[in-house]
């Protein structure tokens, strides 16, 4: 593990709103953020797991705390038409990316990471 | 994202047989390719997502079109044996490997993007 | 696939402790070893899935002569810390990584392949 931890970055794909799958990713989230300290990390929502990040969801105050830290928050526009949603109805520091499995894909051809979250 | 779209490949893992599953990865399948029109794609079924593509399967109409549009379908030829089930059981379209697993080593190896579906 | 094989590396993440998800990785392990005899494997456990080489687990044997066969298996120290245990709790031929999450990060961006385990 020679690498500069300055160059190491990650996608990590959120698809659940199973209360546990998202504490634990969070938790997740800090981790790698205490390992690898300069790492970039866009936690990318698609399908269910774009309830994390809906105005009314009740982690607000420890996914505000992640964004300020740089985690970038990226939620599927796909997914948010399918529940008749826009960028009203999400966090403000979230961007919305036009399919979040593309992204996925673009982002592990520019060299990022992957991980799945959920068990 | 200033990489040119036809570059671009990825092989999706399925492993489940629910049915929510299944259509929400065949949704993505059409995300995807709306996103990245010249995107190379292989659905590596193995274990349970198997079932996705045998002859019975209801979804026939759909996973036909989307051969039609370039998507491939490897089957995992271990997940057959388990089942007792051979090429005369699956519909004529798709193609099986040897083992699904090593198939996502070789392609990553190769540059492919990886994507695990489910939730 | 004209690639020799012996570069061939691969980190498997399992982060479930359901016991089919158990017994269906331990299967794959074995498939990718048929297939690729001189891949290099780790499979890392984090959350409920470090179940799997705790010291009373039930499928020890199974776990030696994979350890035997070269397959390394990765401990998650956050996870062994959330659950108050230590290397004393853990199957002696197991590691200990700080973070799961961040060794996934690494050994992807080492050049090592990826596969989420479970369905």
């Amino acid at each position: 593990m020679g690498e500069k931890s300055d160059t190491y970055k990650v996608v990590i794909q959120l698809s659940s709103n199973e209360l546990l799958v998202q504490k634990a990713t969070i938790s997740q989230l800090n981790n790698i953020l205490n390992a690898l300290p300069s790492v970039s990390i866009e936690l990318v929502m698609n399908g269910p797991g774009i309830d994390l990040i809906l105005k009314d969801a009740f982690l607000i105050n420890t996914l505000e705390q992640l964004s300020e830290k740089g985690i970038q928050f990226m939620v599927c526009k796909n997914s948010l038409n399918y529940k008749n949603m826009d960028h009203n109805s999400i966090l403000p520091f979230c961007k919305i990316v036009p399919s979040a499995l593309a992204h996925l894909v673009v982002r592990q051809h520019e060299g990022w990471s992957y991980i799945k979250a959920g068990f």
